[in-house]
């Protein structure tokens, strides 16, 4: 029941595997803005988009090279993408592109989220083959307020090409609070019953392993939040951001990993990208340097 | 206080002007799919990424300059735009761009939200201005899941640029009550609680005709929650989808007119773009057909 149409595997299944090889749960977060890249690579990229988005896509497989040994995948932030348009666009498929050559897994950070035939759409440019080639990512970030008519053909890829997706359920941010925590008459806070909501989207999606193919971004800054979520959707796959800029450490996702190693995933984004501006140094060296740190200690609050 | 930095005017009075001049409240919604399009268009684009883009931009200025003598917006959906890779974003920003020549609002249907610094990135994508250009959009539809973080950015572009926004509050799809209609202890529900929430972001942003910049999206595929949401914010301009494909018609959202004819805007997405597929004939004459009976009833109901 594992096995998929194509003869891949389920996305829970591929994630336990490739983090029991690499030994890590890390997650290279790649938000690049080209006004912080390294000089070398934004100096003269000046006003013109064509050579902003090459600065940004040779920053982007720089960092590949330099994290892909002590990370599992790579979560690109379409929105640094698309902010230098069309050419941010094919920054963002070169990315892709590289990093599944590097042997990483791709999460788009897309946070898409419409009604049906739209999210059809989504699906198809995101986890779904294109132009002849495989799916510029394996898994994509999903939110969910408008229903499960908008994971469905997300599912449907899951099935179909072992793709998986990430249900937006606490996220990291201050502001998170104003709709997310919204008391509900039966006592649950709404992203507790999105929790649920994807716990359920989730069933006949699950894996070999016991993990499914849905999982649930749930933030590191909210710690308790991240045990709660554990106790609510034991199989399902963690995505934590938060660690780094945003303030949370790694002892903060301790309780996400109880249903075992590869049952979490953590995305550090600017620590790592701009770890030359804090450490000096070689930008890629420092990135590197980094993410090993960074590794090392999930690995061991992970407890395997 | 309704002049913006750039003296530019914010977008409730934009609309005012325009919907006064144009004596329409039609928005053409762009939702391009190459298999539908005319043989004419698409015939031999195959499988090529950049022919298939191609057809695309030329089937969205055909409809625009078919429909737009009609209508006061476009609404391309990024998804149908996305799914082409980066050669569909170029297609995207040339329907854009046509669009504004044509005298006619863009609205980005992106439906994005994220966390205050990515949020940043995606108003800079679409409602600032951009490569020496003018923005890409005079407004956007955000999803409120990620709280007032999330539309901050937009409301600084609203001061600075006359741009407008649409909080998602009721979507127009059969799945939105999964989370939008949970029942909160207070007793209202998650979407009318979004909606008190948009109402308050846009205090602030208010023109001088008592529209505000921020909007909300509701679906014409629930009446009841077209005048509930008026009741609610009688500020705020509506975007309202569902009418044609999805089911609803134009005496389905008389109600959200109580505020003035500029007080909400009507999409027509399929049932304009794919009109010659009912009605036979010249597509573009099919869609001028469509376009302008929709302009007529949906003004008639209006009651101005």
């Amino acid at each position: 029941m594992t096995q998929v149409e194509t003869g891949t595997t389920v996305f829970g299944d591929r994630l336990v595997d490739l983090v029991d090889r690499r030994r890590s749960q890390l997650v290279l977060g790649l938000d690049p803005v080209v006004e912080l890249l390294p000089v070398e690579l934004h100096g003269d990229a000046g006003d013109v988009p064509e050579a902003r988005a090459d600065a940004v896509a040779r920053f982007c497989r720089g960092l590949i090279d330099a994290a892909a040994p002590v990370c599992v995948a790579v979560k690109p932030q379409l929105a640094f993408f698309e902010t230098l348009g069309h050419h941010g666009m094919r920054a963002f498929e070169d990315a892709c592109a590289y990093a599944r050559e590097a042997g990483l897994l791709v999460i788009a950070d897309a946070k898409r989220g419409d009604i049906g035939s739209t999210a059809r759409a989504y699906a198809a440019a995101y986890v779904e083959p294109r132009d002849g080639g495989p799916p510029v990512a394996d898994a994509i970030t999903i939110n969910p307020y408008l229903g499960r008519e908008s994971v469905e053909p997300f599912l449907g890829a899951a099935k179909r090409y072992g793709s998986g997706l990430f249900v937006l359920a606490k996220t990291s941010n201050d502001g998170s609070a104003d709709v997310q925590d919204l008391r509900l008459r039966d006592g649950e806070v709404v992203w507790q019953n999105v929790a649920r909501l994807a716990r359920e989207w989730g069933e006949g999606h699950v894996g070999e392993h016991g993990l499914s193919s849905v999982g649930l971004v749930i933030g590191a800054t909210y710690p308790r939040a991240v045990g709660e979520a554990r106790r609510l959707c034991p199989q399902q796959v963690f995505l934590l951001p938060g660690i780094g800029a945003q303030g949370a450490g790694p002892a903060d996702v301790a309780r996400a990993f109880t249903s075992g190693p590869a049952s979490a995933l953590v995305a550090v984004s600017r620590s790592i990208d701009y770890a030359f501006r804090v450490r000096g140094g070689d930008w890629r060296a420092a990135a590197r340097l980094e993410a090993t740190r960074l590794r090392d200690e999930i690995w061991a609050v992970s407890g395997w």
